[in-house]
């Protein structure tokens, strides 16, 4: 399986709440009596990661951190890998930390699981540090960005979280993009829509696949912001270059990305966290996602951070959902074994193959 | 079962990519290695058409296609229409080619299929052509819709396409429609919202049930600009007229539809071409359909267009999608046998006959 | 279990017609040929309520309500609210009248249901009628606010109803205020955004839960506008004070209640009528709240109105979907027989309990 979307994780030893914080999308500490184990993701966690560890599936979340500790960070970190059956991790690298902790290195991410690792640049990390005149800005972020994929797979946008998908369709024109890079100061966030809309366009120009944050996330963004929807017109612009656009996540706005991705050629679309999240629940949204998605145009991620248990868990949530989702399908008579076989390989490896190059 | 909107359908001999072309919502040619036929409508096609043509279920596509040349395209056309059970067509006139190829003239289509078809009159497409002044639009246009309705049984709105349902509610005044006309030019598409709203008015004033687009369609429309909500406000100023508003389609916003339904006397909705569209997963949506609007306010349809496979998988994923809820529904206790049988009658049958005065 | 937001019922003896307008959202009488009593909520009052009144389940609704007037309003209530298995309702009494009667004051309430009844009070039928100076209003307004809530649990907001929930999020400075308060006419309906946002932020200040009306009610909302996202905003600035924002309904924008109740500490949500309006599809509409929402961020409630059978049916659907879904997790492997009684238990009573300090 291809895991088109990730993160690295961290082999610090980290307490129960630093551990807790890497399975709710808040960043916030959590109100007294309420513990982010106690959610879809949490029993997810408990039915996937324990038998990784040598324990029964459910167990209480106390027996697994405590078997956790007593291998070690790097002991069950391997462990959990191993258990995904993954092939190829695509990282998306803009992301260094996590519950405070540096996260490995790509080259020890991938000797710890066995998996190819290919690195997806975060288009925002490389513009915000260029430091120039405002003139040079759309040139400087350029050469950057050239630079820095020199060897990555696709590049990836969070305009997200920086503004909203909505933006203006078209290429700003230089002295629109100088004006607005004269605000702008070296390191600090890129909000400034002309220049989030100049870096896409160059990553556009750069033709590699561009993976855009749509749906939820962390309380950095505003839901209804998020919705893929509102990218329709950037879509249109983008269509003559035929660079793919990548719809990450997409909840709950899944089924506008999966129209996205049957009206326009060079659209794609995952689910990603989601089926991690949405845990007892996931073959719902997988059929939800399924019904206007061409089964050519769906990618396998996990989108996993930070924590290992997130590979395990969002490879067994895809592979159990998938299951359940095509077995039901052949018991209402909808499809055949064999058609069952064909979706599964698209979308767990062939996809991703085609459209990455791997 | 009254197929409450529809369009005809070519007769023409079509060679596969042009069959393909006619599975999807995309008007593109789909990228390399990407087929319409991987679907979930791709699914619904192979599991209920083969049959119609003498080859078993889910036979493959080009065994399928193979078969349908042989037969010829009017011989395999009937075949596949005498399986829908569908007694009446209610057909929006407004399409008049599929894949470069003419459309089956209504009474071609009526022979062929058995059942009894009655015109939707298309309401762009009679006052894009109008010639006159622009002092005179708005009283010409209503003219030639009062000619064009003459023996048509509603008439259809794409403001959806046009420019998105969002629109001030109230009727135009007169200079504001002159004003507007003044700037549109005979046979060229209507995007004026003024004019758009006009056109809207007159059809009210004509008192025929309107049918608008909503949700999906192709990728000329913007999904978030259909949501039929944006609709609430025009439908309080048509309330006191009592004009009946069919919302058309409305997936993904099928929920927000059926809410419309519930609460507005004069609004009905359909779900149209989604219950092929999405294979495998009707029944779910369907049932999501039922949550909110009232049994006597949904209304069947197909929304087939240009092959006539998509009036076998309309009519059969309704069908299958329906018995399946009101299966599920009775062995819940939900509900007895005789509300099923009644549910059914209202929505494959009664509700349009009582709307449309059939 | 504990009804987190319910309104009061008549006793008046009802007709037909004035029983069936208190089944569905809509204030409009419905069309010729349509009635509220084919719906969703009208199979789930068909399968709730004869028991309790010594009829079989899904009695047709003409032998239901012959047996209702046989026993009298007051015997047929004091029989349906036994039936809940409801120990507190938390009663917001912003609604005075049903069908044209009265509701029962809280003191009857509480000694024909047997449940604890607190009061939930609504902050528009504090503020309206306050007769002061502009420049007084704000403080007029907190003042009677304090008096009002003395005994209150949590106070209750209709901005969706008022405005939509889409307002600045900042506290209005007090001359805003003033010069708004100059435009209002005590008694009359509040619609001034800033008068809205004062009363939000003098509610913040009180420290109660507020519970927000979203997404789906009675056609004199636009659904759109009541997307609980659009508070985001406000939600982020209310956090730093922790009061608890609960959002009522939600649906059917329930995910995206959800990712705020998961995102921001004080954050609740509920799922209020939409389980009984929903009827057979209770049991997936409450699985897809929760799969982002915290176990222990939802809340049980009926939002009853009117009609004694509303409390029956809202319990008996919660407890229906609430084992159906968890049932269903249990055989798919997904949670343990322990975490299904621990979910049930906090959305049942302890979050609530919790959440109340009841």
């Amino acid at each position: 399986m291809i895991d088109q979307h990730c993160h690295s994780i961290t082999l610090a030893d980290l307490d129960d709440s630093a551990f807790a914080s890497l399975l709710t999308e808040s960043d916030r500490p959590p109100a007294p009596g309420i513990s982010p184990f106690d959610s879809s993701l949490g029993l997810a966690v408990r039915r996937w990661c324990p038998p990784a560890l040598g324990l029964p599936a459910h167990a209480p979340m106390a027996d697994y951190l405590a078997r956790r500790r007593e291998l070690g960070p790097a002991e069950a970190a391997r462990r959990l890998l191993a258990a995904t059956g993954i092939s190829h991790c695509l990282v998306d690298t803009g992301l260094t930390i996590a519950a405070g902790h540096p996260l490995l290195p790509l080259p020890d991410l991938a000797s710890l699981s066995g998996a190819q690792v290919r690195e997806v640049v975060r288009l925002e990390s490389i513009a915000e540090p260029v430091d120039t005149s405002p003139a040079d800005w759309a040139h400087a972020v350029e050469s950057a960005l050239r630079t820095a994929t020199a060897s990555a797979v696709a590049v990836k946008s969070v305009l997200a979280y920086r503004h909203g998908l909505a933006i203006p369709a078209e290429r700003p024109s230089p002295p629109e993009v100088a004006h607005a890079a004269a605000t702008h100061r070296p390191g600090r966030r890129l909000t400034d829509p002309v220049l989030l809309r100049q870096l896409l366009w160059t990553a556009v120009d750069l033709g590699l696949p561009i993976q855009l944050h749509t749906g939820f996330g962390d309380p950095d963004l505003t839901l209804h912001r998020a919705d893929p929807s509102l990218l329709t017109d950037f879509i249109r612009a983008v269509e003559p270059t035929a660079t793919p656009l990548v719809l990450l996540h997409t909840y709950p706005y899944h089924r506008q990305a999966a129209w996205l991705a049957q009206s326009f050629p060079h659209v794609y679309a995952d689910l990603g966290l989601t089926l991690s999240y949405t845990g007892p629940r996931a073959a719902t949204v997988l059929g939800e996602m399924l019904e206007l998605t061409p089964f050519a145009k769906l990618l396998f991620s996990t989108d996993a951070y930070g924590l290992p248990e997130l590979y395990t868990v969002g490879a067994a949530q895809y592979r159990h959902a998938l299951h359940r989702t095509l077995t039901t399908w052949q018991s209402d008579g909808a499809c055949t074994a064999a058609d069952a076989t064909r979706i599964a390989g698209l979308v767990s490896t062939e996809n991703s193959r085609r459209l990455y190059g791997l």
